[in-house]
């Protein structure tokens, strides 16, 4: 049994207690400031609102105000906070980080620093305290994983990559539950975290393929566009290879639970997939983000993160490289109509 | 404008057939012995009975009686027929088989041969008269194609493979139709070819996950069984892309069409799914057999044709190297019940 505080109370952070719990844990969640409603839920009957489920009654939330009691003994520290938390994480934990205190994200998102495409373990270490900046070396958890089936106890398998190989394997024991929720390690932490974040774009190109069919009178019964749909899913696998390897990740990656297996349960479920379908349906950009009543769309970030990198990368990129995503970039941040290149895939 | 025949009436070289016609190639469709009611069918109106799809009216059926009529000034073979008719279709084609005539399969399977997984093009090369069988390398098709889908002008992505480069650029150039049915080459045959038929016992294992879902009293909405259902999809992209290697195939073609495209089509529709869903509901082997009302189970014959290769494996095999198709194995050969193992994915 160890003391594990998960900081960030949204869906994913708090359907990681689950596990834990069951494992024997004493399991601390914390909500940020963005969270009292959901700590305050909680509180009055374990019943997560965005859940809409019940936790098991060992959990135990915090508000933020007290999180030096959370971190009381902790000895596992996972973070659950959005993309754009992970700077206001860094600053709210750094008085606890230590070099023998593995911690962990469950972030998903890339950065353009200017010059480069930055995973967000590397980002959240850059905003370390000094003092441990070059001894700590986040990990992260990827792969195929909707909050609400984890909550539920759904199977579910997912990959845990860092660079620091004992942690890993310490995080990995304590996280692991042979019942439903197997770990695996990865050092791979490029190809994996890169994946994690690119999957949510291209899972909104593949959900085009279901608003264009019921643009077009949509027939009932099996025959639809999955021939489409499955020429887009085979095309973003392809990019995401080659985006994992211009950045010095391993493809192997792409082959496994971050890459096909991520792209193919977001595909199964959620806001992306809603919010690409308006787009087939032939809304324009700003049409589909209203239907959307203000959801956050990670696939916006990434795709708006993505255009300085591939213009970056024009230079030399060759003919067909990316034609996914550049479409996808036209469509979401310029307003163009869905028109998949398809000719354009594979290299042309 | 080329003359092309295709030799088999069934769903895909039916399918086919559109994209040819669209191109204004003279299309001869040819049945087989099997396909009487078919080719009475487009004789009459032009619908396909399995199809339940009027094909265009420039299609020309036959009979097979009057193949002679068929192949009269045939530029381009195509053989449509299944993998277990590919023996008698080499007896059928010998006479008119020459180097200089393109000729390619739309057959999915795998043979062993006692030693070795053989791939279908091969296997077709090896039945060939002696005076062609080292001059004539037939093509072979593959990736995420549905049938109806193709037939309604659905947006489709391909791959085409084979041996001979310049034979494959003639087919390629003749079938591709920019409009909604795009052709990629490859010279990857093993690779693509164990791909198109490795992923029908696959997406059998996937669809386990739907079955069990229903029979945990399967909550409506989006919570279900996506994250078991995504794991096992990972998991067999990465046993397919050791198959491959070990068949001395290339792992770039599981990245792709055939690998991941065409396992993510197979999932979205389709008898392999219906099966798999009754064995995860909990049906023994024999009961969901039954439900099939006859159709045909290319994941029965393809899991039949690996077990010979795992054990010739075995020797040499790393744990956990293919512990799905193993579990496959044992529930649809030795009638054991579902119980996929997750643990063991991943080399365990």
């Amino acid at each position: 049994m160890a003391v594990i505080t998960v900081l960030g109370a949204g869906m994913m952070g708090s359907a990681l207690c689950v596990p834990l719990i069951d494992r024997g844990h004493d399991v601390r969640l914390v909500g940020t400031h963005l969270d009292d409603e959901i700590i305050a839920g909680l509180r009055k009957d374990n019943v997560h609102p965005k859940l809409a489920y019940a936790l098991p009654a060992a959990l135990r939330p915090f508000a933020i105000d007290e999180l030096a009691e959370a971190m009381d003994g902790c000895e596992l520290l996972a973070l659950g906070v959005s993309s754009a938390g992970v700077a206001w994480a860094a600053d709210t934990i750094r008085d606890y980080v230590r070099p023998e205190l593995p911690l962990f994200m469950i972030s998903k998102g890339l950065a353009w620093d200017g010059e480069r495409l930055e995973v967000l373990p590397e980002l959240l270490r850059r905003r370390l305290p000094e003092r441990v900046r070059d001894l700590v070396w986040p990990a992260a958890i990827a792969g195929p994983c909707i909050a609400g089936e984890l909550a539920r106890r759904v199977p579910t398998c997912v990959v845990l990559t860092g660079k620091d190989q004992p942690a890993l394997n310490r995080i990995r024991s304590a996280i692991q539950n042979d019942d439903y929720y197997h770990v695996w390690t990865s050092s791979d932490v490029i190809g994996v975290e890169a994946c994690a974040a690119l999957k949510n774009a291209y899972a909104m190109a593949v959900a085009f393929g279901a608003g264009l069919h019921e643009r077009r009178g949509g027939e009932a019964g099996s025959v639809a566009l999955h021939n489409y749909e499955s020429a887009v899913f085979a095309q973003a696998i392809h990019e995401m290879a080659q985006i994992v390897r211009r950045m010095g990740g391993d493809q192997e990656s792409v082959l496994g639970l971050a890459g096909v297996g991520d792209l193919d349960v977001t595909n199964n479920g959620g806001r992306t997939g809603r919010f690409g379908r308006w787009l087939g349906l032939g809304l324009g950009r700003d049409e589909a983000i209203a239907k959307m009543d203000g959801a956050t769309l990670e696939c916006l970030e990434i795709i708006a993160v993505m255009r300085p990198a591939l213009s970056a990368w024009q230079a030399d990129r060759k003919i067909g490289e990316l034609p996914l995503m550049e479409h996808m970039a036209s469509v979401v941040l310029d307003g163009e109509p869905v028109d998949v290149p398809f000719a354009r895939f594979f290299g042309g």
